[in-house]
């Protein structure tokens, strides 16, 4: 352990797609915890378009990040001191924040994970993008067996879990990617029942139809764009719309039209946002549904793995642009031999 | 009675609003019921606007009104004869549908209504525009005490019982109307907290920003247009739209672009569309609830009344352009004495 923690600070707001310029690694004098509080030595560190959002000063939801702060960001990490009785020194632990190094959290933040599943899936399939896909698909889409459910961005950590559920309660799951290898991985691996290739499409409304005879009763909304122009005619009576994110405009300087809502008000649409930490409660609900899931082999999850918190940045835009293929984290530690 | 019953028909389809040439009015041989049917003379016809939508041959909810075919809307008549046990010549009845001075139908569809509130209220505050009011805000809208809400259309039908279910729930009440009387008739009759005349505001967002200041919980939609885009920014998380209509546009040639539904996802906003006919047990529902409110006077609601089945088209056409004031209803007929 040095004496020093690196941080990736956020130096200046992006216009559009964020450069490396926005960012800059740091190295500071290494914290202590105070009462209560727990030093941790990150392992994983969760990359996730969300983030992109926080980097504005554009009303969200979350107060965004301050310039000449630290990115934040979900991690796993070992716990290094502690002045919380409740955690250890190499205990590790889930929900200290930052793309930090080292991280100072109050202990109530943090839960200590068993071994057995990787840690790091506690940053994906069994975190944040999992619960996310778990609670829009269980208080949003409701999927019915036979109803037609489409997921954008299907093989990322969200729509690889969504289209998973979907499958499980019945549904025929056509799964939207950006290249060749994605579309396969979701229909071998992941079991969806079609993928189209979005780059690959030369016309991507005739794709859908084509891939949804019945046409579509569910949208898992991870994207946006011209993929949720495509979508929207062809929703079924009753259809639901998952909206949960739509990173392909994250980047607009202003906001391109939507579709017209007469259809919503004619086919009796729901079209409904959320936010994972809006319902806590899914958290833990989540990981006991799902944890036997990934220890059977049953639930696929996949990582994009990138080593070094300094090539953050660049993994955190290249995400951005999907060039990711599976959950990104980055390694940022190893397990102490003491953990 | 005549020998000879008189039908407002369809003979061409509307290219954006209809025009007199769009409809004429005919006669024809008086019908006769079948064994299970009942004759009725009409007494009273509702105009809606959702009448727009079934003459064209767009895709929708319902099958549009065939070429030649009568006119579809729903009536209050009085038998004048049975062929069904369940009713008796003189008695009146909702549930024959047909812009006709004359009108056959099954028994099950018809309810006998009681004496006391007028008839032509089942066509209106507790017919179907109430049941829609009741429903949206029911099923969708569920407004708390201090929730800001906005009502277009206001004066309407379909508005005026929404904004004072809005009230009777707690919630601050914001009308949107088209003309200075409307505005008055919302605040000082129906108690709305403020309205807005858009064609007298130079700036609807302003307008509204200002009559907002607390934002909004909740938009019962009933015009889409230029409002539908000034609400969406002002939205305040978990706001919900009630989709029920957008008759600014039901006579565009093609649809406009919707908002940006990016704030969906930050705002976690709710957006459905519903239709009346969807949940018919909210009709019995609601005229337990409301007769009483109707009785008592509590409930207040505007009749927009036009004599004579031969100017229903010409009122029709003056409902989409937003000059009735209350609900409209055409005067067919006259109850006999007998009845």
């Amino acid at each position: 352990m040095s004496d020093l923690r690196r941080s990736v600070i956020l130096r200046s707001r992006p216009k559009g797609l964020p450069t490396p310029d926005n960012f800059s690694v740091e190295e500071q004098a290494m914290p202590q915890p105070a009462e209560g509080e727990v030093l941790t030595r990150t392992l994983w560190l969760s990359l996730d378009p969300y983030m992109r959002g926080r980097m504005s000063d554009a009303a969200s939801y979350a107060a965004p990040i301050e310039i000449d702060a630290p990115m934040m960001g979900e991690t796993v990490g070992e716990v290094v001191a502690s002045r919380d009785p409740r955690f250890q020194p190499g205990q590790v632990v889930v929900g200290a924040w930052g793309w930090q190094s080292h991280i100072v959290t109050p202990g109530d933040k943090l839960i200590a994970l068993p071994k057995g599943a990787p840690y790091s899936a506690y940053l994906g399939v069994l975190g944040m993008p999992g619960i996310t896909a778990y609670t829009g698909m269980k208080d949003i889409g409701q999927p019915k067996p036979g109803e037609t459910v489409v997921i954008s961005a299907a093989s990322g950590a969200v729509g690889a879990v969504a289209g998973q559920l979907a499958k499980r309660a019945g549904a025929r799951v056509v799964g939207v990617v950006g290249n060749p290898d994605k579309s396969l991985y979701v229909q071998e691996t992941l079991g969806f029942d079609d993928c189209i290739d979005h780059r690959a499409v030369l016309d991507l409304d005739a794709a859908l139809r084509e891939s949804c005879p019945d046409g579509i009763d569910i949208y898992f909304e991870n994207v946006g764009g011209d993929l949720q122009q495509a979508v929207f005619p062809l929703l079924n009576p009753f259809g639901r719309v998952i909206m949960c994110g739509m990173v392909a405009e994250y980047n607009d300087a202003k906001p391109r039209p939507g579709p017209n809502l007469m259809s919503v008000v004619r086919k009796r649409l729901r079209i409904e946002g959320f936010i994972v930490s809006d319902k806590p409660e899914r958290f833990a609900e989540w990981r006991a549904l799902a944890a036997p899931w990934v220890a059977d082999g049953s639930l696929h999850y996949r990582e994009h793995v990138v080593d070094g918190l300094e090539n953050a940045p660049e993994a955190f835009i290249d995400l951005l642009r999907g060039h990711n293929f599976g959950k990104l984290v980055v390694r940022v530690g190893e397990v102490s031999h003491g953990g």
